[in-house]
């Protein structure tokens, strides 16, 4: 019992210090590591497996709706970025550049993608000749690079992994179609796998993606009431598709420019599951994307025939579940504390007395609740209590949000929550960059999120200026 | 039929001119694009597609072994790659170097990663304390960077997708056997899922791997008799852990240095598949990774009933096999052609006299043949077609490889055989890197391949100094 109670004060709490919280689970549960490059992370086996598994899930539901994979180069030449100029001035900044290439000075510097529009774009150029050739849906799964100055694991790397979708389209029509597709794709994958809810819609002018019309985002709360952007799909209209000159013969037989989309989310998806789930002892991970379902812990190993039903039980739940089996010599106190930490759904606790009952224990993750059930029932039964635990994690994480969630009217009731609860303020807006820039300002950082699909009629003037609504918006703090 | 036509006649033949007959496969069965970097490819979706069913099968077979996966960052500090001596001297010269970061010069410049034994040593030595913590066994999926003067399509890019495995062990013994064990793993994959037939062994130290005491290496021999260093395995013995100062608490409780290997292949595999198995109608893909295993094609389309039951057919397929249904209005000489072009392993057509009789015709891609076949047992024949085309397209690969393996017991053979026919042959060699070098000088290019695991006595002397001969080597040239 040492070892365990040494690993669980080792966590500092969630409500005493939610950020040093953050990067003990980080480390204590093994996701990731640092590495020489400042903001470049190592992904330990643990933290990998979730993201394999996250891959595993979006990466179906993306190729259902008849998306491609491809891959681009990660090097883009610096005239190619140039082309859209939106897009440059948004990410020339943040690029890492390549300046010698073997031995020799490069004649043009290359930019390590910081995204790859122009990639994809330069591309579709060349593939692209009649309306028979759309629509193309493309995807890759890759690593980007954004030199970042301040750096925190999963949710600001200068290094890090994700999807890119980009797609070419024959209408305006389509393509703003695809991009709403894809933000319910994502939105589907938050409720369903991740067990997250979050509120979604549009974002303002200035908090658009570079070189975008509009740009859609779906934004997940923390436990903690801050915001992270959870991710985003864009429509490009032709902006693109006549920076880069593509152009596509009708049905008309005349020549047009295609419409275009892209879309993408992140390992800062981790990030996401960690803060909304997480609590004092540690992760809490869906059950979906868990790299272990079920962690089966004999109790009194040394006693006959323990060890032996262990593995019977491992090899029933095998079928059906991801499972491990600790036979170490680690006290069961320690394997608690450690299963609790990784985030395990449930743990299924067999002893010389459950042997006797023909039971075992099943003890869920996310409540501690404790099921004593038949062994001959325990497949169906784990696979019953998983589906609770996904319920009920994205049910408390609901009621979180809901409860952090507040109406202004006023700008002084607006600065006000936004300066001591934090969380989401619903508040009216009157469309100018200028309000957001001010709120901004007097709240210490409370930015719009999204402008929702279904918007509530809270009063007639914007929060801000007075002048008369156009929108309602959720505002926030944000990772 | 004119499509088709000019479809098949736009391909070099494969005897007339075997590299333009390669890059025109990669170009009509639209697998790569080139991007205006030099030496980085487009993977296009058909192309990428094979590489994810090459992924999947591989990645399957590693963790069965126990391996995880894991992912290290892409930039390496150049003081970092400089702590191995051989190991930089081998890959420094071919580095693609980031200076510039954000707006402003690095500090210190950062090498794209070529491979990264350096940024796995960095990793260990921090999450290995005591024997307890070993073997660690890892891989990676991703990107690396090579800057080459001259490239081709998979089989040398200055960028190219790969894995790289790297594990700790406690004894040299278990990191000999497991850089053995996953040799096995690439010999079972080419054999039993690219269907491709290899020479297997250990090369000379000139042949080396920058850093290691001991490479393995798989060797296919492509249709033109040239060889293709398919992947290879490493052992390090302590020399890595050494340089990195990786220490480990024994199981005597002093400090000792682990013994450490890394094994790859890459994307060059698919330069391997076409070269291998392609002929004049362009690609032959191997069944079990073939993005599409069936395509089911219509014919007499507009015909009552035709593309409803050729739909019956696809969804019938679809339960066991990656099938797709064509009902273009292309002609069907044009589709055949193109599922050609493709390497498609069979294609089935339906049409209404086919309907009349309830039958179907099942053609094979690798020699032709038709095979009418009842709509009932469609799937049974399917399944067995496609295990006959693995299997007829690894004996004749083999076979191509026999015809092509020659013995050479004296110098004047050994040129004339290497400056004439091509393909491996096998001599004896006293064992100095002097014969290897004036070997391949004399003869344009031919290089040791392998000492293969059980040696012939082909002569008692080295082939080309005459003193006495250590090893029988298998000889070639290689892309």
């Amino acid at each position: 019992m040492a070892n365990n109670k040494k690993m669980v004060e080792a966590i500092t709490g969630r409500d005493e210090d939610f950020a040093k919280w953050y990067t003990d689970i980080v480390k204590k549960a093994e996701l990731v590591d640092y590495s020489s490059v400042k903001g470049c992370m190592v992904f330990r086996p643990y933290g990998y497996a979730i993201w394999e598994n996250i891959q595993k899930d979006m990466d179906r539901r993306f190729k259902e709706t008849g998306v491609e994979n491809v891959y681009m180069p990660m090097f883009i030449p610096e005239s190619l970025l140039q082309k859209e100029k939106d897009h440059v001035e948004g990410f020339a900044p943040e690029c890492a550049w390549v300046t010698v290439g073997g031995q020799e000075k490069l004649a043009e510097r290359l930019c390590v993608r910081p995204t790859s529009e122009t990639l994809f774009c330069e591309h579709y150029k060349k593939v692209i000749e009649t309306y028979r050739d759309l629509p193309k849906l493309y995807n890759q799964w890759c690593s980007v690079v954004r030199w970042e100055k301040t750096t925190r694991p999963f949710l600001r790397n200068s290094e890090f992994l994700w999807q890119e979708g980009h797609t070419v389209h024959e209408t305006a029509e389509e393509a703003k179609e695809e991009t709403l597709r894809m933000l319910r794709v994502y939105e589907d994958f938050y409720r369903d796998t991740l067990a997250i809810p979050a509120v979604v819609g549009r974002k303002t002018e200035k908090e658009r993606f570079a070189g975008a019309e509009e740009t859609y985002t779906i934004e997940p709360m923390m436990h903690n009431g801050v915001a992270l952007q959870g991710g985003t799909s864009h429509y490009f209209g032709d902006g693109f598709a006549k920076s880069f000159d593509i152009k596509f013969q009708g049905r008309d037989n005349k020549l047009h420019y295609p419409h275009q989309t892209s879309w993408g989310v992140s390992t800062r998806m981790i990030g996401a599951i960690i803060m909304v789930h997480g609590d004092d002892d540690g992760l809490v991970l869906p059950p979906k994307i868990s790299p272990i379902q079920v962690a089966v812990l004999p109790i009194a190993m040394h006693k006959e025939g323990v060890l032996e039903k262990a593995g019977e039980l491992k090899d029933m739940l095998s079928k059906k579940f991801r499972v491990k089996l600790d036979d170490s010599d680690h006290a069961p106190g320690w394997k608690f504390a450690e299963y609790e930490m990784k985030g395990v759904p449930v743990r299924v606790e067999i002893g010389p007395k459950d042997i006797e009952k023909g039971q075992c224990v099943i003890v869920r993750r996310d409540n501690r609740e404790k099921i004593f059930t038949p062994i001959d029932s325990l497949v169906e039964t784990v696979e019953k209590t998983l589906q609770d635990i996904h319920d009920a994690m994205y049910e408390k994480a609901l009621k979180n949000m809901q409860e952090k969630t507040h109406v202004a009217t006023t700008l002084d009731e607006f600065v006000e929550i936004g300066k001591s609860e934090g969380g989401f303020i619903k508040a009216m807006w009157c469309g100018e960059t200028e309000c957001e820039e001010k709120l901004k300002e007097i709240t210490g950082g409370v930015k719009s999120r999204c402008i929702p699909f279904e918007e509530e009629h809270l009063a007639d003037t914007c929060v801000c200026c007075g002048k008369p609504a156009k929108h309602m918006v959720y505002w926030g703090k944000q990772y």
